[in-house]
């Protein structure tokens, strides 16, 4: 039996996995992230976790296949972080070299998080058995990561799947983070939603339970939704519609069987779907129409599984 | 000395080219394209073109390393024709067993003729030296390829780089070929300038040298912006406002390095390119900016470039 290890390097903390070499998880565990210094603890740090449970489990390296690794940048197909880490307070760098010396030799594959954590729900989630597939982050951005014919598509400088900044409103008035105007972000992420929330409070004097709160966060706007409050559904349904045109568009380029819809705003759960289908059965070209949607199942262990899935591209274990 | 074929199949005439196995072309042809009956004379008339070519230079089927086709219709990584191809009058096939089972088992690669030709601009063309490629073809219809780390992304059947029915104008009324509304190809096809110079003259009295024909052509457009026609001038900023605008999705997803710009329109040449740069610029993510744009450069021959260069794909050859 061989061994894999999944991180996935968040602003917070690393999130480690020890798998067997039929991916199976064997252990999970955390340390802590120190972005101080430019984030030059990490990689060290990181090198001591796994080196630390291969001399707890008698693991020569011999035993690893490799180290899969997500991070919260571009990363493109060489493992190199091309526009570096803000959260992590990293300048671009070759990350896949950096580790594998800092590992000793190992093997290790780099990939962005959201792509990695994508590729985990195509293994292990949310998406298995697909593998043309567009994992769709919900969180307080909207991140992407394309999937076709099971390997991970990360575009000449790590930024391919960068959905949530995809065009889908002319009118807007208010600049996203990225600086464009009416890119999907400022209406399907957390923060998009709140606000799609607050404008629609503004609009008229409907009542609704949204209305007993100054700051309604996403998971209010859902929570109400699912109590039948009709203001909370005209949110939901403008926040189907931009979401719903948005992934059109990525369907019309990239062609998947299948949408996983992962992220915090994904808890929500099964009831997310009817709002997005129309807008995207509406906008999608015909042929691009038989996508499925179906929601990320892995949670936060989705960054492990897709870093060790890495290791484990090229070889027969499902 | 081995040798590649690749046949490229319109609904009027079948290119084929032989090439040497350093993909150089040797020499090239017509056969035309028997659509009647279902299109069923079409793979026995390609194949007895290939094998008279053989007989003719002497070349026995291990001189032979493969045949590349491209067709008029969506064809998945498997080489099956999913959807068929209305103008061959062919219905879903195994277009790659076909071929191989009547060229008496010689290798086949097939491809969607978008995404071939697209490959030939990547391998041989205008985005020579590039891998990460969206081909861009600005005919009746707008038409696409997705290249990623020089291979063609096909999505789950075939349809992936349908990128000329990206959603790019809300207010649009009137319906694009697809029953959809507000696609890319309503602007930036040949037919969709057209409409856009019909719209232009019909909204003022604006005097313009299009005013002294009926039914303007694209080509008719552009050599009017060339001449200096305000009105002209007018019409082509739209196209550029909406194909700068569509290939931003197309960027945010696919991240490529290059578009390359290809099709009947694209013959109006570089003056094409300024119209397209400025919203591009504006609706992309600023990391996906990257995407230079260059003008196809083999005309009718990319599909028999790319056809042949399936074939050699794999091989070191450049």
């Amino acid at each position: 039996m061989k061994y894999v290890f999944g991180a996935d390097i968040g602003g917070t903390t690393v999130k480690l996995g020890l798998f067997n070499d039929q991916y199976e998880l064997l252990e999970k565990w955390e340390i802590p992230t120190v972005v101080e210094n430019g984030g030059v603890q990490i990689i060290p740090d990181v090198a001591a976790a796994i080196r630390n449970k291969m001399t707890e489990k008698n693991l020569t390296n011999d035993d690893v296949l490799g180290v899969g690794v997500g991070a919260p940048g571009a990363v493109n197909e060489d493992g190199f972080l091309v526009g570096g880490a803000v959260n992590l307070g990293w300048e671009a760098f070759d990350l896949k070299r950096d580790f594998e010396t800092a590992l000793g030799g190992l093997t290790v594959k780099a990939g962005n998080d959201a792509n990695v954590a994508g590729y985990g729900e195509m293994r292990k989630g949310g998406a298995e058995g697909y593998d043309d597939v567009v994992a769709v982050t919900l969180g307080t951005g909207v991140g992407g990561g394309v999937i076709f014919n099971g390997k991970i598509i990360t575009g000449t400088n790590g930024a391919a799947g960068e959905i949530g900044h995809i065009h889908v409103e002319d009118a807007e008035t208010e600049p996203c983070n990225c600086g464009n105007k009416g890119c999907l972000e400022q209406y399907a992420s957390a923060t998009g939603i709140a606000r799609l929330a607050r404008k629609r409070l503004a609009q008229d004097n409907k009542p609704s339970v949204l209305r007993n709160k100054e700051n309604n966060t996403a998971k209010d706007v859902w929570d109400a939704v699912k109590a039948g409050d009709e203001v909370a559904i005209d949110v939901a349904k403008k926040f189907g519609y931009y979401l719903g045109k948005g992934l059109a568009s990525v369907a019309n380029v990239a062609n998947p069987s299948m949408f996983v819809i992962g992220g915090g705003v994904s808890k929500a759960g099964e009831i997310l779907l009817p709002y997005i289908e129309p807008s995207f059965y509406e906008y999608a070209f015909p042929p691009c129409r038989v996508a499925r949607f179906a929601l990320a199942t892995l949670g936060n262990d989705a960054g492990i599984y897709g870093a060790a899935g890495l290791i484990l591209e090229d070889t027969d274990v499902k």
